[in-house]
């Protein structure tokens, strides 16, 4: 298709698609002569993805960048491939923790958090992973807080989250090759985390509402 | 205690609480002399509370005030006052989508969603509550985007957030007083809101590894 039918179909202006293809967030479109390229499918369903990166995560145009880069890496194997544009998502904003005594406390619980699940992947990797760090600030700071509390007590929130892991991943399963899902999967964590956050939210006003009336 | 015992044992700074004091984010002590206040367990606790909404939540002071009077506002039912102080507690950005067509299509997926849930308070706080509203947002973006979705996909995971629910509401109960109950529901959400997160990718990572290989 030319240009105007991928605005037209994707509902970005040409404008916009011109743009993101001077900043390498769409694969330029196959020459069809001087002044005209074609594009696929391909491109449509990047200018999607690109679109959820930017206005529904957040992103900026050089994180949004760097995620497209290792999503379109295939020197790497899947799941590091995929790691790496996920870890390349801005996580959740970090309260400054020294690295003190309720830290390494923290991450002594978080492994064998890990070890009681069978994480095995997610420990082995946990020296470059931001969701390990992410976890370990988490359960320092509710010590730091003083609340009475350790790791152990997140099992059943670990095993809920497999199993939206499960979930996640059956559904990225319908896609047919495997660039496609790997976009998928990435589209959907951008796309889903406030999806849950509502349902979360939701739940937890039914469930107090059944317990204490409302 | 006196204010040294209280800023010793919290870990925040004499001059800190003194702010806290006047902006209203901790009642004040019981005065003993001209010059001298008591302060007790419930302070140490909200002081607790403060700390989490502020360094963790990253609310601003005005805010957390807002969240702080709806726990203490005992005039409200549990269900409502423990509603108005979680919604008051800032949600994920919001893209900019106009109420069209895409957004009432949402809205009826949503609604058709909560009724087959049998989620009826949920349903019926609909039009004041931040988190329905987020949940059709994030479901109108799916479509504008032209991912191939509807709400009822996202049944297991409403089902999986309700067990949250459950597992959240029963961690509050041992808790003493209802007080103390309501504060800790405010305080679980703004902590673990970020653990959830991190467990949810070193699931991905995990259930990724198992299927695909590193």
């Amino acid at each position: 298709m030319r240009l105007a039918e991928l605005s037209e179909r994707s509902g970005v202006s040409t404008a916009t698609i011109k743009y993101y293809l001077r900043e390498g967030l769409l694969p330029a479109g196959h020459r069809v002569s001087a002044t005209t390229a074609d594009y696929d499918e391909g491109h449509l369903r990047r200018l999607r993805l690109v679109r959820a990166l930017l206005q529904v995560g957040g992103l900026s145009v050089a994180t949004a960048g760097e995620v497209l880069r290792h999503i379109d890496d295939d020197s790497l194997g899947r799941t590091i491939r995929l790691g790496a544009a996920m870890w390349a998502l801005p996580g959740p904003p970090e309260p400054d923790l020294a690295d003190d005594g309720d830290m390494e406390a923290a991450r002594v619980e978080v492994d064998q958090l890990l070890d009681a699940l069978g994480w095995q992947t997610a420990h082995d990797l946990r020296t470059i992973s931001p969701p390990y760090r992410s976890l370990v600030v988490g359960v320092a700071t509710l010590r730091r807080l003083g609340y009475d509390w350790d790791a152990a007590l997140l099992r059943p929130y670990a095993d809920l989250m497999h199993q939206a892991a499960v979930h996640d991943l059956d559904m990225t399963e319908s896609q047919p090759s495997e660039a496609e899902q790997v976009e998928t999967a990435i589209a959907g964590t951008v796309l889903l985390d406030p999806i849950l956050r509502a349902l979360h939210r939701l739940a937890q006003q039914e469930e107090t509402a059944r317990r204490y009336g409302l």
